[in-house]
């Protein structure tokens, strides 16, 4: 796994045991599932607006930023239901390699 | 990078100068940024879905899948503005180690 | 309640009960909360996408035809849980009058 | 139109001169479109969720609040944009008659 996905984890593993008054890892997972997906829809909501706003000339660096919010609420969600990006990865080599894609654009094509 | 990471990056560069008849990622790429966002969307809705229905017992694999898929969209969407996840993940090794996340408790307490 | 919304909400609890080979609306109901919440997500990305495009200069008309289906499916998921429109409309009445709208400018002050 | 919703387009517009200070309306149009999405974003999110609580037997009273919640900030978006709702009702009385519905169930089965 990448390095920085899998240094990620091993912190939120270990923060997810922390103080919630002193880590925010730790409060999202005091405050439960509904909180951590609360997050998960404003981090997507903001990547799409970071993402019409580059369309439109603004800083695209926005966008980086918004992404990497989006990626690291869903390792948070992840490590609440006892997963991680590992198994995400190992998921997405699996679909996503060139027959990956092809048999996807097929799937969607029928509608699905 | 994550290897994982790497490799897809490479397959969606390539697959943007593909048939879009041909090729899922590039008739996402001839729809236009509109359509890309509108996945990225779908799939946030349905990583929500699938966690909700993780916590009441339901296969957590599905969970794995669902934010597999956002992952792969939000890569498409980087894709089409030229950034990828390379930054993203710099990003995230930048603003979430240890003492990143203790800055962005600190700043969301005060209200962001 | 408004008559459009009153003859809405009535003729979705007719569509129930249709056969889902030939209304849309029983075609949700019987694929269930899931594919409906699935709509609802689609479409507030959808009313979030128009509303940036009308922005920069984009038809204003094709905003209010997003809005129109994201609350078209948030009655089609009302309906779906035995609730209804006219339950809404009581709620924003007691809570966004005035003194409604004072007390949530309050309340998000202190941070919600 | 309905008259709460007719009486809350009137105040909505009267809010947005008011005191940034002092309205919460006011606020989000100082705020701005895309802070308004955002509100829109994280109402439809917790939508999603309090119906899916209310699937497992949570209170379903919660989901009425958060369509009221999602309703007010389409409501006020459309304000920003020299839009009202009384434009959604016309559009959802023309689209989602009996005769819509089939036409939409038709148009959705053929791919949208």
């Amino acid at each position: 796994m990448s390095d920085v996905l899998e240094q990620l984890t091993t912190t939120l593993a270990a923060r997810r045991q922390a103080d919630p008054e002193h880590s925010y890892v730790a409060s999202l997972h005091h405050r439960g599932l509904n909180k951590i997906l609360e997050k998960v829809g404003e981090e997507a909501t903001e990547v799409i607006l970071a993402a019409k706003d580059a369309e439109q000339g603004s800083d695209r660096d926005a966008v980086i930023g918004e992404v990497a919010d989006l990626w690291f609420h869903t390792m948070v969600m992840l490590s609440h239901l006892e997963l991680d990006a590992q198994q995400v990865l190992v998921r997405l080599s699996e679909r996503f390699g060139v027959s990956g894609l092809e048999e996807k654009a097929e799937r969607d094509a029928q509608g699905s």
